[in-house]
């Protein structure tokens, strides 16, 4: 799992962690950050241009593949975390996306990538449509 | 949030506690208990003769339009918990199902019901089918 | 389950919701709104000056003994959700604390509420200690 | 991420689907296959002679460093899954532990691994305790 470092646009969501993300180590659980990383690539289309919800919408999906998380230091409830979202790499049909989820002192917490495929809504592979490479042209 | 003592047929659903459901208390979070019942009724319906996803796949939905859970005693991971589920009513268009969560020794951990109402997949409310109706007197 | 009406402070917070949250009728799961109300406690307290994260680092909880829920409209992937909430009843020992959650529109999609009890981390029940008091007569 | 076939002993935790664990594609979601390799990994423990929540108790953790996921096809609601669960590494302070969730034909949805690194409960990395280690050797 080697991670390119941020390039491109990074978008940044910032929130506060959720009491329901922590488990009995006290710490937020190692699977609640995919979500995390679901808000990022969620805020990073609605900054270029078309939200994923217009895109599903449009009758497609850009289903998981593959994701690698690494785990540096743990956050815990309350904390103010931000994930920094960019794309690493489009082709035709799938894409790459790659996350970092910080502190408020700016500390890497976890690293991440996930990769997607554009599927149709009753699965069958796609190409990415022209209109989601332009947004991610922009 | 009057509670019935269990009647009629009533299902087990016994699992462990997953970590992936305690929060920093070092105990279940109570939202936690939400999806369990949510396999409690599966499995009430399972042994109706017609299970829930079979009555989804007909075009319906059991939507939830009430919760009420009374926490007594906490769960922890790795305990042996048993759900406890029976209907408490039916009526044309609704159904009220309750819940006891125990653990090994039989104690009551968590007690609660959902109210639900029969809608069809859009969104339209519907009686309950006459299939359902027989599953449910069985 | 009867619900009052808002009062005294009621604080807001807004946030999208996460696909993570939706569930296979494409609405949000009706167990993910009990981590919004955690959300919506969590700020109020920030509001009345004393963060929920150093009443817990003080050597107590607010565990959950209730919680109710009405589900009137559902909310789906992506919609702007705030949460509003308020404290209903304080005693010595106890606490009710109500919520609503609106649409950007305002429309009310879900109310409910949760009863806490004061205990120490070793479960031990305790009164509320006088600085929870005074920050909620803020 | 590359993956080992399975190897030595291989646990097997089967359990049907939860309808939380869905989102609004009407598949598990991505996120949901973390607890489960949990639950494979508490079960493959178990096997061996030691639960994790002993090895907790004796003032240690295994926490999570990294963890990659393939998926290849959807899990959905009530299916019938296996998590298959093998040790594929240990060395004196990490292990790493391997996945892969079959369906009741014995067709792979998912596969992936965990790695981890045995610390105290005050976060201090620490050597694999010898009662683990012979635990693993069994």
């Amino acid at each position: 799992m080697s991670q390119s470092p941020p390039r491109g646009r990074v978008s940044e969501s910032t929130f506060r962690v959720r009491y329901a993300e922590t488990d009995a180590m006290g710490i937020v659980h190692h699977s609640r950050y995919l979500p995390w990383f679901e808000i990022g690539r969620t805020d990073w289309m609605r900054g270029a241009g078309l939200t994923y919800a217009e895109f599903e919408a449009m009758g497609f999906y850009l289903t998981v593949v593959e994701v690698g998380v690494r785990y540096l230091r743990p956050a815990r409830y309350d904390d103010l975390v931000t994930v920094r979202t960019w794309l690493a790499e489009v082709r035709s049909r799938a894409l790459r996306i790659e996350y970092e989820v910080v502190d408020e002192q700016g500390s890497v917490l976890v690293t991440g990538f996930t990769s997607h495929i554009c599927i149709t809504h009753d699965g069958a592979p796609a190409r990415l449509p022209e209109i989601l490479i332009q947004a991610f042209e922009n």
